[in-house]
């Protein structure tokens, strides 16, 4: 193993869909997956075979999914007492996932075995040992997780040793300790690491929840006293206040201590990640987050933005490029245009970072964002704004007026709701109505049945999600962001639409997602014919 | 002074307005104070006088203010380079100002004194012992902020100690050690104060920032090493990154390291105090927050539910209750009767697992989830779902028809949406109408008008967060599942509505919200007149 390299673990797909209030579909899972594969993750827990089914579902589903770096991980229990491991339902349901690493669970508390599953201390040794060797004997990696490890070690430091040794014994090739209930403190963690390091001969791991608010500390604690790998989720989602965050490890371990996480390319695509990731969780970030936040090197204080703009690190402890994301100065804003001229370029190869063009843009996304707009998960929207305030685009039609009418589903009825849509296409104005379930549908219907007269390949569209989001609080008359994923079969899309009205909002991201539609057809046409 | 006694100081009204997003009114800044003193806070940072002519007014309105325990201070800078004390504007606004107590911030980083304030260092030492004498001569109280201390250190420790030695010579009472960039790791702390310790006699307080995400780990560690005063904010509102969260760090050091922070009956007024801040700064909790959020005891795991029903501490680092806080087993297609029955037991404790009322609910519960409902995030929901399963329920209300119009916003027009709500309420039937921005606002509108007639502490009644999801995927058509947080100044509850139609979904939900609202009124009316 290369010097300092300490693996990183991520059990998003697994401890965070236990958080309160996430719930991922196969689709969200796929996208997490690329995500963390791509920011450069080394291995993913995917989820539990043995006690979810839609697990066994996706593990089947990626079994031929390339990535670019992790290795795929299913998590499971030892064994139940009394029962041979090849007998063992969970067991062979890792066996069976496709998975070549496996995150086995075993209790490291004597209060757990004894009182919350019911066996021996003896029996669960065995467990720990039999299972662990079951799953080595058939070619699997086994980390073995420890569970309520450093509880247990507050109890009897010499059992919770043991079963450590027992998974040891069993053919483990790490020992992630966890402090489960996220109860310990980072000088706990510490002293405990230094003891069963001077037991124990293999790699240790820490898992840690964030009960205290010490999670990324204890976490960074036992790295410090010799563990290697390094489980959690991204933006620390997980059971009850999450589990460790990796977006905030990482960063500490690699820019501070030297130690090598993640390649420097998938640092700096640290940010962008974790808004994506929150985007597909339906999760508010609230800003603050350390590194990857909008906030993380926002500087507000008249004060520190006169020291910030004499030398930034007068109050910034990590120049913010390095996990991708960017200064604010809140009093006077100035965006990156180092970010959109690449997109600029797409378009009009000619511009620079000085062009008035490249001025007009920044604004325009200026003027959008403090209106509630955010592109991070809609590029498609970004695309067609840059090519409008470019002049290089001409509508593909004009919706005059719309009208819906809503009402209580009575007796008898199944749709609640019609629109009515006035729409030019090319100085030839049309009117179509449609029923449909709810405002917000009738209206697609209706658009669509208009447009399809004129643009046949709308037939091929579907709208594959619809997230809507409050960006200021309060009241439902708050602004709400609508983002719309749309699919033609062999390309996905994201555009974004705001409004104080949820059916305007809603059409504005789904004008958008049309015309990039029509736009991406026309450019394909365009390179088939060498016309650019 | 006591032993284990640690100082808490609280600067949720001067760091904690420095974040993004926050402004307080004069009316939420009394609002803070009065929850911060009856939460057993031990000093209060009111303001910055020199810097912020709304703070001086502040402090002159607190002038009369009868606090029950917390003292008042007033935060400044030291003299300006080259002045004298009794010239200096800042030092006489905070002698004005009527705190007994300042906080008073001085630069610890060669850095920041030859490159940000650019005066000499020897200049510096004398800025801050001069000050430090200047406040302590008039009768005030000074604990000296060594901004940048940490970053100072790791440049010239020895300079930064002398800095710390010439407020120790003015008369500081406490020295505060601030790590003001965030960057600082828990074990450098531990060190640094260490060294500190040889070299000064006065107390040490800690100031931490959470750009790590260590700003508690940072503050618990001081502690460890002997730190007496702990500064932060409550929720951790702060620049950036915000300051080092007091509502996690008071609990662990009060219940796990056994410091006396504040009185036993402060630490079960904590959740409680933290939610009203949250209001009061129209800051959207995560849930996740440890100790005090609404998930931080709650349960969604099948095996974390069956062991916490065996016993709590299995998956709970400390006993909610300390903390004012409640466990909560959520409602998930994993969570099987266990967790229902004790809801079902508030309501008619003779029930049991086994009655038939009770298969009753878990067959609605099923049914709904089937639908599309998730109750995990919406107990106000279940609560009112049970009630009616039960028959312990009478509708406050029933909508018989509703009709919304909405259109596209022309020219000139603001509010894009009207609706029309016929109620019955006991009997009789009463239509309103409202306009509105969107439809679902121009219904709640509605419906709120119309009952207010009836029910007038529907008054007090505001929506805090509106949160959409679509269920199946695929077009506007499918399934949304709509989450509506309600809050009345005392309590935070959410409900949830499920639909094909955007608009009956939100409806479902906000009817909860009102039924919930009335429902819980009619409780605590109840309660205080002993009839339950």
């Amino acid at each position: 193993m290369e010097t300092n390299k300490i693996t990183i673990f991520d059990s998003t797909l697994r401890d965070g869909a236990q958080a309160e209030g996430i719930s991922f579909s196969v689709e969200d899972k796929l996208r997490i997956l690329h995500t963390l594969d791509k920011a450069g993750i080394d291995i993913i827990e995917a989820g539990n075979p043995g006690s979810n089914p839609k697990d066994i579902e996706f593990f089947d589903l990626i079994k031929n999914e390339e990535l670019e770096h992790a290795q795929i991980c299913a998590f499971g229990s030892t064994r139940r007492p009394g029962v041979k491991p090849e007998e063992d339902d969970n067991l062979q349901k890792i066996l069976n996932s496709g998975a070549k690493v496996a995150a086995l669970f075993g209790k490291s508390s004597p209060f757990q075995v004894e009182k919350i599953i019911h066996t021996t201390l003896d029996e669960n040794l065995n467990m720990i040992e039999d299972s662990v060797r079951y799953l080595t004997d058939n070619g699997i990696e086994v980390i073995f997780d420890a569970e309520h490890f450093f509880d247990g070690y507050k109890l009897d430091p010499d059992y919770a040793i043991e079963t450590l040794k027992a998974a040891e014994r069993g053919g483990a090739t790490v020992l992630t300790l966890c402090d489960t209930n996220g109860g310990s403190l980072p000088s706990e963690i510490v002293e405990i690491i230094n003891r069963v390091q001077q037991e124990i001969k293999i790699p240790v791991g820490i898992h840690a929840h964030n009960d205290s608010g010490l999670a990324v500390a204890n976490s960074i604690a036992a790295v410090e006293a010799g563990a290697t790998q390094v489980q959690g989720t991204f933006l620390g989602f997980g059971e009850r206040c999450g589990n460790a965050n990796l977006t905030a490890i990482i960063p500490n371990l690699q820019l501070k201590l030297d130690y090598n996480c993640i390649d420097p390319d998938g640092l700096k695509k640290l940010t962008n990640a974790s808004i994506k990731i929150a985007e597909i969780s339906n999760y508010n970030l609230t800003g603050r987050e350390p590194f990857i936040g909008k906030s993380a090197f926002a500087h507000k204080g008249g004060m520190h933005i006169d020291a910030v703009l004499k030398d930034p690190k007068s109050f910034e402890h990590i120049v913010p490029d390095l996990v991708g994301n960017e200064r604010r100065l809140l009093m006077s804003e100035v965006a990156g245009r180092g970010t959109i001229i690449n997109r600029i370029n797409e378009i009009d190869p000619s511009l620079t970072k000085q062009s008035e063009e490249t001025t007009l843009v920044m604004e325009k996304i200026k003027e959008l964002e403090y209106e509630g707009y955010q592109f991070e998960g809609a590029e498609s929207s970004i695309k067609l704004l840059i090519r409008k305030e470019l002049g290089a685009f001409k509508p593909f039609f004009i919706i005059e007026d719309y009208k819906t009418i809503g009402s209580k589903v009575q007796n008898g009825e199944t749709l609640s709701a019609s629109a009515i849509v006035k729409v030019n296409v090319n100085g030839k104005t049309v009117i179509h109505a449609a029923e449909g379930d709810g405002p917000v549908n009738a209206l697609d219907i209706a658009l669509r049945s208009a447009l399809e007269e004129f643009y046949p390949a709308i037939e091929d569209m579907r709208l594959t999600d619809f997230k809507v989001r409050v960006i200021d609080k309060g009241a439902t008359a708050s602004k709400v962001r609508v983002l719309i994923e749309s699919s033609d079969g062999e390309e996905i899309w994201t555009t974004v639409g705001v409004s104080t009205d949820i059916i305007e909002a809603s059409l504005i991201a789904l004008i958008d997602s049309i015309e990039y539609k029509l736009l991406s057809d026309m450019e394909k046409q365009m390179k088939a014919f060498h016309l650019v």
